[in-house]
């Protein structure tokens, strides 16, 4: 029993930790980091991942840093949140949300959470358990798929139709579900695609789910950054046909995802949620878990109110600036396709023409020559369930996501065939 | 299928998170709170959580507020972390733990939670699996068993042993283990008993877990916060004869909870977690939660370096006023007995003795009566596993902490059943 040869009885750890962790685009962003040239002559630039805050046209509002220095400076929210800060801020997530929706949200409907990896956490923590499935789309982001497969759900797979604007393949939904699946979740405006969905199609989700009696849970970490002309309409718009929930964050419309502030939206006017316990255990079992920063909660109400709009306006047109260098770089670049503008979220998702290229033999194999010879990263398809394309992050400085842009053009210029289709 | 009568596919919830929301300490605050008299004209005095950041006394330390403001203001920490702001923080944590073991931790070692709640949920969701089962104090923390609970374990209690300064029963230990235990959770300084272990005693823990072939999950959120005659010694101390999980934050000793920092350091000398997959699995695990607020991360170099000595001290020489308080109070409290002098944490575990109280049926009436009658909150100790015992929280401005004791004492005295045993 001595030494390495004893047999430690905790020797296996749990393997569906292990399954989930497979679920992850870290593992890719690491490997493209080991294939830059440390030594190279140019900068990285990175249009990996969702998160612009770095870039100086994209820093927060002063209003909400200001907010927050308040809250922790006055010494009154170091401790755990007390009945009222907790009920000031999810007063103020209900009411920023109602807004959009054509009933009221009381703070009792909103749960919240440290940012929407939490949100998306609990929300599978409470639906999740052997036997049960649930519908994820193709492309999509795979901290659904993490915790999905973490709470023991099997994973079904829909596909969105790059060919109709990425609008969710409906026919395939119906086919795969079944009794035992509980939500199908939906992503609008959608990472990685930059689609928004109409009224229209958003309404012909919700009637699909109502009639296989399954929950709608809605990632609009993106929502309200839409800059095309499909309007944001919240999912919950629909909650008198099916039951939402919602999971939202000031991550992206503040460009704040470090603060770690998130909600779940209980979207549900017909009460049908109560009626079936979810409610309730999503309420009981958000109590264990760790809560949003107690001086971010206190800030909240000021956040959501006194935000000047300009803030948000400067933001979009930022945003449906970059989206068209992006869209009309891509365009010039020969052997990549992209299938739709994006209209929304931070991303466009493009299509490699592997014919086109001599010695690129996927998608995996394309970013990591390109972040060796180019110092451009950008997100295989791969990581997102979707091979041999890519994914563009279009959240940076203009003048630099236009230097990326033309790295990548003259990078697949270089590795073009000239006609001589690939073996690959 | 419609209306009322339709069957939802989502209608039963997971039963391990309505099983898991069973362990929680708040259903009993509620049911106090809703007892407390609202018309009565004495201020409410809470001697019943953790967190006595509302008081003037033990307000944090100034640099700590200045170091996050800062970050804060900096922007610089707004999105998610970087590798250098995680491997910063990381650094830091390993270097203060460092500071009391025989060997030094590397950043590797320390994974960043949000609080010391995350870092129990992140080791059990990764220890967790039907068939294996896990040891855990009685009296104990209740949010031990509801993440254990929820991740499939059984678990299973030991007693701490009142007439033994609260020492782990080792043979209770012994006789509880099987070849599917895979840990043990020690509390040091404990919560709820106000113990501190020595390190005889903790090197007995390291050895039977040792021989047990188990793991020891050491929660020493309250570390270093000792003013008795026993100093505090970190479990990891005891590394190299078993694989200790040290769970830490800096919510009680910097008296901030609300901030939502805390880490999992992997305190292992002779590598037996990472040939078990355990180390990797930990890590993988945690890349799929939500981290700390990046500004604290920022600031957290600052504040473990830059922290003044003497507002620890000062924190210590309150605490070490307020036990004695409340010791001396309850000793003068004839149906109250305190078995051992409280040495650490903010903690004093008490035994109600019903046979001199008249109308009192348990300790859950008790504290409702109190509550209503006397304006003051205890925490009944059936919220922590036993029976007919309080929690008494002591870390409270001397003089309302006085005060509410002695509402207790005239409590106590209106309801003694002068020496007529009770027929409870």
């Amino acid at each position: 029993m001595e030494g390495g040869s004893r047999r430690w009885r905790f020797a296996s750890p749990n393997p569906a930790a292990a399954a989930a962790g497979e679920w992850s685009v870290r593992p890719y962003l690491l490997d493209l980091r080991g294939c830059l040239d440390e030594q190279g002559p140019r900068p990285v630039i990175p249009l990996s991942i969702g998160d612009p805050s770095s870039s100086l046209s994209f820093c927060t509002a002063p209003e909400a840093v200001e907010a927050v220095a308040a809250a922790l400076r006055s010494g009154e929210f170091d401790g755990y949140a007390s009945h009222d800060t907790d009920l000031a801020a999810r007063r103020a997530v209900a009411e920023y949300l109602s807004c959009d929706l054509p009933y009221q949200l009381s703070p009792d409907d909103v749960l919240l959470t440290s940012g929407c990896t939490q949100a998306i956490e609990t929300v599978m923590s409470v639906l999740g358990q052997p036997g049960a499935n649930i519908l994820l789309p193709r492309p999509g982001y795979p901290k659904h798929e993490a915790h999905a497969v973490f709470h023991n759900m099997e994973v079904r797979h829909y596909d969105l139709v790059p060919e109709k604007g990425w609008e969710v393949d409906l026919e395939a939904v119906e086919a795969l579900a079944d009794e035992n699946t509980v939500a199908i979740v939906i992503t609008n405006p959608n990472n990685p695609c930059g689609s928004v969905y109409t009224y229209e199609h958003l309404s012909k989700i919700a009637g699909t789910a109502n009639r296989l009696g399954m929950l709608v849970i809605a990632d609009e970490v993106y929502g309200h950054l839409v800059f095309g002309s499909t309007p944001f309409v919240p999912m919950g718009v629909f909650g008198e046909t099916v039951p939402v929930l919602t999971l939202g964050a000031i991550s992206k419309r503040w460009v704040v995802p470090g603060w770690r502030f998130g909600w779940i939206a209980i979207c549900d006017p017909k009460h049908i949620l109560k009626e079936t316990k979810v409610f309730n255990s999503l309420r009981s079992f958000k109590m264990l878990t760790s809560d949003p920063a107690t001086f971010i909660q206190g800030a909240i109400p000021h956040i959501m109110k006194n935000t000047n709009d300009e803030f948000f306006s400067k933001i979009i047109k930022l945003l449906k600036e970059t989206a068209e260098i992006c869209y009309s770089e891509i365009k010039e670049t020969k052997c990549i396709i992209c299938p739709q503008k994006p209209e929304g979220s931070f991303f466009m998702m493009v299509k490699l023409d592997l014919s086109q290229l001599s010695d690129i033999s996927d998608d995996v194999d394309f970013c990591r020559k390109l972040a060796k010879e180019e110092s451009v990263m950008l997100l295989p398809g791969t990581a997102l369930g979707m091979e041999n394309w890519l994914r563009i992050t279009f959240a940076s400085e203009p003048p630099k996501l236009k230097q990326g842009l033309e790295r990548v053009k003259s990078f697949c210029q270089r590795h073009l065939s000239y006609g001589v289709p690939s073996q690959h």
